[in-house]
């Protein structure tokens, strides 16, 4: 589409096309620059429009991102769910959380952002919105893992929510900035201490997965 | 200490008062509205400086954050070992970790920018004495767990680096933004899913202490 077309673009699946148009802008510049350091701007720019027309889409950059992180939780969901249609037992359950999580970089340094940035200045539906698909996700990865181990579904969502959220505070300290790049280079026990994602994420999840039966009421 | 007094200080005890000042300020306006919000020059107007004078003392907000962060861990593993000393076994052990850190909400909002957020944009040398701070930290909590409780240091230490990473995930969760409060408010589900720090942390590492040694190596 020419830009022309697509600043005339008035009819629903034009509109929806600019939506996704933003959206994989917004996906590609993370991807290539981490979450972090994309700004509206610089989003409107990749995509050929003014920042006064993303809003008309997005209200904020953190509702866009908040609708890629939904977008990731479900694509991780369905992922686990295909891994456990075809496996069972915990230590199998627990490889297919960390292994489809730790292959999915975007969606880690999203939940790294999530609470302390992109559920701020955001809409009320869109707070809302968010909030419902992870409940959802969660309760379907409970379901998922509860069907391949001898956990309930109340323990498979906690381990689900468990990994999401040791991801997304490990990916960062895994993936760490120059500064700390060049202090870890230098100095070999405090890099031996930089957590590695994917053996942390396993040896944690497969600790939990182990002590939570043993927390179950009589 | 007047202004002009203060705008004088040359010599090395004033300099120290300064940067204690300069801390103060920091640490008061993150107790009021949350580390996110503070910037620089904030602190620079509520300690009566310029912006070019403070950064003789710290080149950026992100290093005076990652001082007080360190300081925090300081007093944490210290409440911590003071409890260790007077009690035993898991369950207290596990207590003790738990209701120190959730006592001390400014560590815990400095733990939940941390790596996404205080150690990018700051010095090598600042990067190097915040990880070894905590890197110290860690080992000592690990050998007071391990006095008493039957972990290992290792896993005392683990249980302590976990105790710390997800009280800087949760908090941001368990105190939402206006919009998500609205959310909650209007959504029971929703808000019944919502994690409260201080039970979710027992929860969990009262499940991470009973499962890593199960993953002990004969």
């Amino acid at each position: 589409m020419t830009r022309s077309a697509f600043l005339r673009a008035r009819r629903p699946e034009h509109k929806q096309q600019r939506r996704e148009a933003i959206l994989a802008a917004a996906r590609e510049l993370a991807r290539t620059s981490g979450v972090r350091n994309v700004s509206l701007g610089a989003v409107a720019e990749a995509v050929g429009l003014a920042k006064s027309n993303i809003v008309r889409y997005f209200g904020t950059r953190e509702e866009i991102y908040l609708e890629l992180l939904a977008d990731e939780w479900r694509q991780w969901a369905e992922a686990v769910a295909e891994r456990l249609r075809t496996t069972s037992g915990t230590t199998n359950a627990v490889t297919a959380l960390v292994e489809t999580i730790v292959e999915r970089p975007l969606f880690c340094d999203l939940l790294s952002h999530a609470s302390t940035s992109l559920e701020h200045n955001v809409s009320v539906p869109a707070a809302r919105a968010f909030k419902h698909a992870v409940h959802a996700r969660i309760a379907e990865m409970g379901a998922a893992m509860a069907g391949a181990t001898d956990l309930t579904e109340r323990e498979g969502g906690e381990l689900a929510a468990a990994c999401s959220g040791l991801a997304g505070m490990l990916y960062p300290a895994a993936n760490p900035p120059p500064a700390l790049a060049q202090v870890y280079a230098e100095d070999p026990e405090l890099a031996a201490a930089c957590p590695v994602l994917l053996p942390t994420l396993v040896r944690a999840l497969s600790a939990l997965a182990a002590g939570l039966p043993t927390l179950r009421e009589e």
